[in-house]
């Protein structure tokens, strides 16, 4: 089993204790359940938090991603039962994170959230795909919808944002906009596609969509928010093209956080705001589409880890993440 | 000259005085400057407050109505000059409203503003594609373009909403639900399709999107906010389905009104929110497209026309708005 991590939910989610953290991993099918037959002992799967039962309203459906068979909330743990399969040595309850609990060298989840894919992908890629990295490609291409020859703006180029610009390189942006307070995101996000960067802590008394809507000559065909801050995603929002820019919001901000419109902005702009969970994909059948892509070398993955540890090493793998140091880092659990 | 009426922008819009009122209309070409070719004297034409020059990037694209190069701007009067062509008897200046100023026998307006029609169209229901007919069906069809089988709900059944309902309609909705707080739109709704009705003063405790919901099973594909009220922009959304519900806002608040939606509810929901002006539509390409279908008996606009006036009992038509009793009344100028 290997991992991949990221922190948000440590610090903001509303939690329970003891659990097994861990949401972005890829594994080896060790045994199936009764009635399960979609995978087998020995398969590869990636995890993914967000179900795909294949059966309700939503995942038959080609507009939504939010399964109502199994609903995603973001305070569970193993899922349709409230249960948990983990007990600590004293046979105490361990609970599981986001149905997924990948920090562990076993752990169980539901077959509507267990994805195979081609055992030829490389382990410390194939994580990638669980979510960060999904989130942020799904933004742009199945969201979004970005056309060949648009413009994009990026609010934050850490993981997330960085893979919707891998996104809109993949649909053909002409222009990709980061903006982030930390100047050596430019660099990295030309990696990825950026084409233009706005440090927003230099841009004097302008604002950010000032200087977006002069630079575009209008506003950015397509805007996404992947900081999670709701201050951020009105100034992506008023850096939106009128007459058809689409904002996406991506970022989690603090729960009870609101977004503010004005009424007229929206009434007259021609303007569109959505949100995206995992992208607005569907994990059956889009993961592994994104795979093929990474295997046929149009998709980059590889640059997005910075550091591998060994699970010995976990925390350090946390410390990187605190200290801004790694965009994904891998932690191997049996190299 | 032939002229209908809408009293919003009478009473909450910045105004200059003294000015002739009147956006809703249909006149013949009485005499066109120089270089305007696209219409020749005697032409049966409507105006359209919204410009559609053919020549900048919006009206070159098929996917905004909001002309880049004459900026729509409430406020104003005869539009690119602002400056006026009507003078009082003593020689004072009389203003434009919304560049077309229709309670008169003559006015001036641009050629991005006036559309030809067939001279066949019966004067007075060519007149109510001006605006507020034409927006209300512009936003199903064109803005959130209503899939057939599909559900929609209507918050205010004015005849902006109507309108609403008989877009969705043509466009195939299976379930159309007006919400008013008149029980007699009713019956009225019916007569544009809506299939159910919401009194929200006679829901009891529930909120109207509790409401919806349960009707609904989940939520309406499509809502529509036609009153002008943050707060019901506020209900639509909340009506609209998880997974790809579409909030369309089409009433205009008071300026400085804002709309707030939670960031987790916009994160996590999958829906969309925009807003439309004119109905999304092109004036240019959209209008004889929605007169053909009139003439053709698809497209029903004989059951929003409630009274007819000669343009001396004008006063009597504002009156008969005020008191709630007309959809739209037609004024007519020379019968």
């Amino acid at each position: 089993m290997l991992i991949n991590h990221s922190s948000f939910f440590l610090k903001h989610q509303p939690a329970i204790f003891p659990r097994i953290l861990g949401h972005e991993a890829m594994g080896i099918v060790e045994s199936v359940g009764e009635c399960v037959h979609e995978v087998v002992e020995g398969d590869t799967v990636i995890p993914i938090f967000l179900p795909d039962c294949g059966e309700c309203p939503d995942c038959l459906s080609n507009k939504s991603n939010l399964c109502s068979k199994y609903p995603f909330n973001v305070t569970s743990w193993l899922g349709r039962e409230e249960t948990s399969r983990f007990t600590d040595v004293n046979g105490e309850t361990l609970y599981h994170f986001l149905y997924v609990s990948s920090f562990s060298e076993y752990t169980v989840v539901e077959i509507a959230r267990v994805i195979k894919i081609d055992p030829a992908t490389p382990a410390n890629r194939a994580c990638l795909l669980s979510c960060g990295v999904s989130t942020g490609v799904g933004a742009a291409w199945k969201t979004a919808k970005v056309e060949s020859g648009s413009s994009v703006a990026i609010f934050g180029l850490g993981a997330i944002g960085l893979a919707v610009a891998e996104g809109a390189r993949l649909c053909g942006a002409k222009r990709i906009i980061g903006v982030d307070v930390n100047q050596d995101k430019y660099e990295i996000g030309k990696k990825f596609g950026v084409t233009d960067f706005v440090n927003s802590r230099n841009i004097g008394d302008k604002t950010v969509s000032q200087v977006i809507i002069e630079m575009t000559n209008g506003g950015a065909d397509y805007c996404f928010e992947c900081v999670g801050l709701s201050s951020l995603v009105h100034e992506a929002y008023a850096s939106s093209r009128k007459g058809w820019g689409k904002t996406v919001v991506l970022g989690v901000d603090q729960p009870g956080a609101m977004l503010t419109f004005s009424s007229f902005d929206v009434l007259l702009g021609g303007k569109s705001i959505t949100g995206s969970l995992f992208g607005g994909l569907k994990p059956k059948s889009d993961i592994p589409i994104l795979i093929k892509r990474y295997m046929d070398k149009e998709l980059q993955l590889d640059e997005f880890v910075t550091h591998e540890v060994d699970f010995e090493d976990i925390n350090n793998a946390f410390d990187l993440l605190l200290e801004g140091k790694s965009l994904r880092c891998v932690i191997w659990m049996n190299k």
